[in-house]
């Protein structure tokens, strides 16, 4: 059997017919679009996502960040390529309350060479179109 | 009463006197040492912190790193005090395996202004001095 | 006289009516697009901008992003509200050659918040539309 | 003749018998210490150095510490291996006068992989030792 591309990696991932992944388990987060170079990851607000002020936690937010980037870059490769993250940037908008509203995270590829990809996201809450935190990464691309 | 200074509020999280904090517990993850400017959290790798490929997920990473750096500034600001991050970089060293080993991210602060601060961390794996991953942050600090 | 605006005082630059500005004369640089919010610098690359390696030194690429990306910014404050930039990050995609090329680098604000605000940009060479290095950068927006 | 490592080709630039590089000249920039893993670069503020604010433009704080910590990667990497710097990320601390004042930039390599290299680098003014701004870069390391 061939290889899988990045996109049909992902593609079971989605639909539940490949590995379980821990962080996604934990966080409740799923893969809600997804197509060549561009992934949305969706999951809801709870408590356990809180820091000490009782507000959305930078770390959750850099986690839904860094997987819908990351898989954005993933999507755009063929089979036996492989990546890693070498830098995530993430910039925090307004806080975020914890009420149970749906968090969106979309990763979009900008650049994707030869041995370097690099990608950006947004994180909108509840259904609004405006960003609540953004996201670069710099990715480096592994080829056999 | 007198409002506590930020140390004494993560001595207070640290003690285990305090309220919980969601990510705190999702994660595990403790005060190992403190002082003014200085914060240790440490965590045991789990396979609930793995990515697709089975590796350390590079948003647990940036949650420690974040919550270190986050309250290293914290610990420097007199009460009545307070921060907000708008900044994480994160950079990833080497892949970090899932097998139970303890994690330790310390956060220092770098600069105290009177409008913004910022900090630095390190993530190391099972008593290791290499880290496997640093970070920076910037915070607006926020004065009565 | 009234206080002008962000974009008045960019105005001012663009048609040569305000004060001279060092590095823009240093780097040869100039408004070339200018609107509220947007804002496009432009110069020519030069044997004057090379690294060791004889390539476009990283910093003359990260002096044309941030120039765009602060007046940016700056393009977007009413009269009397001052900015001063807290980060920048800059990722380079492919090295550039110093053969007498224009150099386009274009800023554009993602956010305007009451205390902070962010931009993001792009640098692109010769008229191509493929950025070789894109930036972001947040702000602290100084409020009377 | 053998081919030079990073440390004997910076040793030439500091001595002035290698090629003459551009924006050291264009900043009037020169290499002040240099040991494997570790660079200062010194200038002195000027008002070519200026941004409309009449303080530091922010690209010639990112020009002086992109030099010194690329150098800081190159100074510690064997003959034959080169490298390219990936993102540069920049925290600006007090705005810097332009009145005369030596700027001191030092790099400092943190992670020297097989692939992947980072440094760390703080400019300061004037002889004292808290810095004015910060930076942290991410270098592909390109071995034969």
């Amino acid at each position: 059997m061939a290889a899988p591309s990045g996109l049909e990696v992902l593609e079971a991932i989605r639909d539940g017919t490949g590995p379980p992944v821990g962080v996604a388990e934990l966080l409740g987060m799923s893969v809600v679009e997804l197509e060549e170079g561009r992934v949305v990851f969706g999951t809801r607000t709870a408590p356990a996502f809180g820091n000490p002020l009782g507000t959305l936690h930078g770390g959750i937010t850099a986690t839904l960040l860094d997987s819908a980037i990351g898989c954005a870059v993933q999507s755009a490769l063929p089979a036996g390529v492989g990546y890693t993250t070498l830098d995530l940037n993430v910039t925090y908008l307004p806080a975020v309350a914890l009420h149970g509203a749906d968090l969106r995270a979309e990763g979009r590829v900008v650049h994707l060479g030869g041995r370097v990809a690099t990608a950006e996201g947004r994180l909108a809450v509840g259904g609004s179109d405006r960003p609540v935190a953004t996201a670069t990464c710099t990715c480096l691309v592994l080829r056999p």
